[in-house]
């Protein structure tokens, strides 16, 4: 057990706001009650390994401008911020969940990823995921499937344990549960009118990947679904959006960092997102794994595998399930958000326009990061893709 | 051979200066007589499996600004310009080999050339190689070896050909020969005074990127060495270099379009560069392959995987190699070369300034297009750090 964290503050505690304070010292609690914390980035970790090790999995993509700077005086500042963000983090010990973790499982997704989780390592233990290119070509899931067992027997080693078939299982059960808890607040969705703000589904979905006990929180998104169906069926809609509000879906780069730049800025501005197409969308929650499977690792691994990203080549299945949504959520107009520096969903932004213009529905990129340097053309530019539709 | 390109010239043929017109015509005639082309742009290609199959191997890396704004019409601006060159010349049909390839062989290393190769397969035949991130994992190796399995396979299927296992040696015996000429070219340049200009070499070594004929361009450079040996051996200095000049080492991304915008302006900064440290560098050309191996597609296959690049994590091999250079070649200072957005060098650079000054030689990163828009800077950057050593 020799990586694990000591529950000790860091050195700038004192210079923290209350809630920030609040954070650590609840996240210490945890650690001091023999609690196991393991940090990821990306849709791609497995977490049932995770939680079947006993540890919460906490996601720890950076989604805040604070600590770009700082990340910029190791990292290159022409990279995404969402990567810059998160180093930032870990760099200035300004986040409990960082700070605290026994491990951070990297992944190689992007480049901007891959060679960051390299720095990374000079300050935390990592374990960096091999995730192959691509998935047509057989021994491509093969590899994965090994480094799947291999990233639960890091775990083992790690924390002294033995992860189970049974532990394996009931991670599975636990996260189907919570994965259909969150397919039914998207679907929610497909009322017209939409039940809830987009923004309002997206911070619910941001606080969750913080949580520490997963039953608990799907059971609080299964009421958040059960309140909002009724106000579907009454056919309210939500405070502050217009009832005749444009259905946007959203798609493109993960958007945890853009609640308040994009999301916000779109619903004041005459839309509504009724769709959230990205990584922690419908797209990977409607992916449930079968918990009675023969060989509950490998079927771990595989539906991991089947998730549909930009880093994958090819990768027409992201296309294929966002032309599905437009139809099954009434979308009046897609807004595919690139985070500066992206090149993979950049680039495939070709193959999304294509495949949106072609099913008769407008499209608009836009790229950003997270500061406010390019709010006023943001919103001039949201504005106007709103008013067209 | 369903997919072997027609030898009809573009329809902006005539458009053409005499000299492109010419390679469209020399390469033309390469094709009316029955020569397979096969156009390629990454040093983890395997060639020799290209040769064995009787066909050409050109490189395809743009290195001209003259087709970047043309990509730009497809691709991000925010992406690597050999990646955006590259693209511009399929689009506009202007390099006559890219043009005239039966097949471009793509490869899953970074994330721009990854995405780009999925818009690329539009307008050409495309046959993407899968390299996995890394080299620890068991299953990359054979993943990787069944790749190059399957690049042979689909080569033979192209042009309805088998290709022996002897075809296989004999393309390793003369690629062999070409490093080690190759080699000895970069070697010479260990003399003191350097017995060369580092442009000339680039240069040499970039046209030689298109020669159709492996023996006689390995001659050539042979005949060279022969000189430029005597030259050392006499003490004698290149023409326009001071006898006094700063022995540089240029590390970083492919340099190939950087020979003036780099190249020239360190040796006329009272620079010379005496090592080539970038992927067609002794880096990679001292690395042979044993003809008589048992499994030679094997052989040919581990060879490529040992290549460090970046885009490997990890990466250490590199900054290992480039430490012994700096002795080897007697460095006074390295200059690491970023193309605009390219993450992975980008973020090694860390690694690698941390490495060369831990060894106590200067270092200085510039991060550079094709564009001249940025020459004065770069200029200014570059004499003074020469200056300084």
């Amino acid at each position: 057990m020799g990586q694990v964290q000591q529950a000790v503050l860091p050195k700038t505690f004192e210079e923290y706001n209350e809630q920030r304070k609040a954070s650590f010292l609840r996240v210490k609690d945890f650690k001091e009650a023999g609690g196991r914390l393991v940090g990821y980035l990306c849709s791609y970790t497995p977490l049932e390994v995770i939680d079947a090790a006993g540890a919460a999995a906490v996601g720890l993509c950076g989604t805040s401008n604070e600590t770009v700077s700082i990340a910029e005086t190791v990292l290159p500042s022409n990279l995404c911020p969402l990567i810059k963000s998160t180093f930032g983090f870990a760099l200035a010990d300004k986040c409990p969940f960082t700070y605290f973790s026994d491990l951070i499982v990297g992944e190689t997704t992007c480049d901007g990823k891959k060679k960051m989780y390299e720095l990374l390592a000079d300050m935390k233990p990592v374990h960096v995921l091999h995730l192959p290119a691509g998935r047509t070509r057989e021994l491509e899931a093969e590899q994965w499937r090994a480094e799947v067992r291999y990233f639960k027997e890091e775990l083992e080693r790690i924390f002294g344990i033995t992860i189970t078939d049974d532990d394996l299982r009931a991670a599975v059960r636990r996260r189907n549960r919570l994965r259909r808890a969150q397919t039914a607040l998207f679907q929610v969705q497909r009322h017209v009118p939409a039940p809830l703000g987009g923004v309002e589904v997206m911070s619910t979905l941001a606080a969750g990947s913080f949580s520490f006990d997963i039953e608990e929180y799907a059971q609080k998104l299964e009421g958040l679904v059960e309140d909002a169906q009724k106000r579907a069926e009454a056919g309210f809609a939500p405070e502050g959006i217009a009832p005749g509000a444009k259905r946007i879906l959203l798609t493109g780069c993960p958007s945890g960092g853009l609640i308040n730049k994009v999301g916000r800025t779109i619903e004041r501005n005459g839309g509504v997102i009724v769709c959230l197409d990205d990584c922690s969308g419908e797209r990977t929650t409607c992916m449930e794994i079968d918990p009675d499977a023969p060989d509950i690792l490998d079927a771990i691994a595989d539906r991991y595998l089947d998730i549909n990203c930009s880093v994958m080549t090819p990768n027409n299945g992201r296309m294929e399930h966002t032309c599905r949504q437009l139809d099954a959520y009434q979308v009046d107009g897609v807004i595919d958000v690139i985070l500066t520096a992206c090149h993979t969903f950049n680039i495939e932004s070709t193959l999304m326009q294509r495949a949106v213009e072609d099913a008769g529905v407008p499209y608009m990129k836009v790229e950003v990061d997270y500061s406010e340097a390019d709010m006023g053309q943001l919103e001039t530019r949201l504005a106007a893709f709103i008013e067209m539709l």
